[in-house]
């Protein structure tokens, strides 16, 4: 069925659905627990504290430099539950589906999905795909929810930032937004540009390992390292203070970013976490970041104050500051 | 802002994502645990055996008669879980929302989702908002994910059919497709229609108290009876009669469905179940069932037989025997 394209009898419910699902999602997705095919999947006894989240994701392009739309929503919300300290473990996939997409493109998004999968160590269990007429979506949509397991003795939360915190971010900013932008636009730039999505569980479990009291953990998406730092600062009632020199941009994304008239700042990454710690665990957990295929190029970049308390501010290059305020409108739409 | 229209920036992470989590989301939905903010929902230990599951839902139109999107996207994830005999417990709702979607509807759909979850007992407990420009999807889309726990000592399952079986169902077929048909199609028929879309997990576990040895529930949505039937039928490895003069469908749903030439054994239900077991539960069942406002018009529809293995028949009005197939191609595009 390779050179097909998706009918709306694929979303029927009927025969074709069936099809679909044996043909093409079981060959890629399949697990003991997916291949029960009852309304709903029975995943048993789960010990410890149990972590939920969703994300649905609607990027354009659906193929980008560095991705797909596959590998984000496996990726995104394996993040999400890393976030909370939590190792991911079953993901649900609700793919929504425009008439006459091809079976093609929707494969390749599957092995996607099936390799950040078995990197991220979780698995698909239950899943569900709708079709919509021509016109009514965009190519395809995917919502990914996840559960994961907390680790025990852990308590991460956009709560617990405090004065004297140490802000590390794991390499370099606005890579996934850039990389997508310049292939929505087709943009010829001389340059190599890749999204920075990846599964991010394995190194933060590593971190815990070293550093289980972390304060707070979170991954700088939509709205960027900018937006993200102001909800963890009004979250925590802290102030946040980043250093303008130390912020880690590769010098193509900076060209981008101001061809196109973008603050990196405001713009998402998909592979990046940012870290608030106790000074005194700052060496040991760079230590693990920079030994780590997505932590390379970690640094510090800011530290947490007492003032102006859920405010974050700059310190610039030519030795001022400037108030960093969450992002206001839209960069850039559909960018996950 | 309820005389408002989505905008881009709703779904950009930033501002304006916040104020319509904050005014919007939060006063319908919100609950000790949504309200964590962080990137996932940390619901704690849960005893016993889980189970999961997930839908997308794309209904056109979002409003029809007996429901709307939001209802339909907690009840169909709600019984999903329920049809493996578990108690739902846990929610994700993910919107993707097309850019110019009036705020009005969105709060309308949220008090929709207030209300279902409130009936079937269950949270809400992480959400996503992503928005598309106008023209890249149709209104909103909405996937649920759903976390239940099975009751101790249950062990139901689409491959438990056996033969001497009896097959019940809750009430008339086909009433959430023809409402939705008819609202879509604006068909003034002067008979009332309305969709049966309904939580069935308390009305499940009522017949579980008295009978928890019941074989097979499931709810024949997508594909309608018919197409249900055959995959129990095909799950199973036995074969399943139907009585055609047994079929309960009201006189309203039977002529709308001559007028538009649809087979009410194929037309979507959101407030109905199949459920399969030994004839010796029988009564118990239907009195539970009866007593119930979501089974008032319950009735045996079949038996389980040995032969044909994975197929399904129904004895015609006229005596004869006819096989029924499952739904082959798509006769009711986004019916859920």
């Amino acid at each position: 069925m390779k050179d097909k394209k998706i009918l709306l009898g694929h979303g029927s419910g009927g025969k074709l659905s069936h099809r679909l699902v044996a043909d093409l999602f079981f060959p890629y997705l399949k697990n003991p627990i997916l291949e029960q095919m009852d309304d709903s999947a029975l995943i048993g006894k789960l010990e410890g504290e149990l972590v939920y989240t969703t994300d649905s994701y609607v990027v354009d392009p659906i193929f980008f430099s560095g991705g797909d739309i596959g590998k984000l929503a496996v990726c995104g919300t394996v993040n999400d539950l890393a976030m909370l300290g939590a190792q991911p473990r079953f993901l649900s996939a609700g793919f929504i589906l425009e008439e006459g997409l091809p079976v093609e493109q929707l494969e390749k998004i599957l092995i996607s999905m099936q390799q950040a999968a078995a990197e991220a160590d979780v698995q698909i269990v239950t899943g569900d795909t709708k079709v919509v007429p021509h016109g009514a979506a965009d190519k395809i949509f995917i919502n990914t929810s996840g559960i994961g397991i907390r680790r025990p003795g852990i308590s991460i939360s956009g709560k617990n930032a405090r004065p004297g915190d140490v802000v590390i971010l794991n390499g370099n900013m606005a890579e996934h937004g850039i990389a997508v932008m310049a292939s929505r636009e087709g943009l010829d730039l001389h340059v190599t540009l890749s999204s920075d999505v990846a599964p991010l569980n394995d190194m933060i479990m590593k971190i815990l390992d070293m550093a289980p009291d972390i304060h707070v953990l979170r991954d700088p998406t939509r709205g960027g390292v900018g937006t993200t730092l102001n909800e963890i600062a009004i979250q925590s009632g802290v102030g946040i203070k980043i250093i303008e020199k130390d912020l880690p941009v590769t010098p193509e994304v900076q060209g981008v970013c101001e061809i196109l008239g973008l603050d990196p700042l405001y713009v998402a990454n998909e592979g990046k976490v940012l870290i608030f710690c106790a000074a005194e665990r700052v060496d040991a957990i760079l230590h693990v970041l920079q030994t780590h295929p997505y932590g390379k190029n970690s640094c510090i970049i800011g530290q947490v104050v007492d003032q102006p308390k859920g405010k974050v501010f700059m310190e610039t290059r030519i030795g001022g500051q400037r108030l960093i305020d969450m992002l206001a409108g839209e960069q850039l739409p559909r960018i996950c």
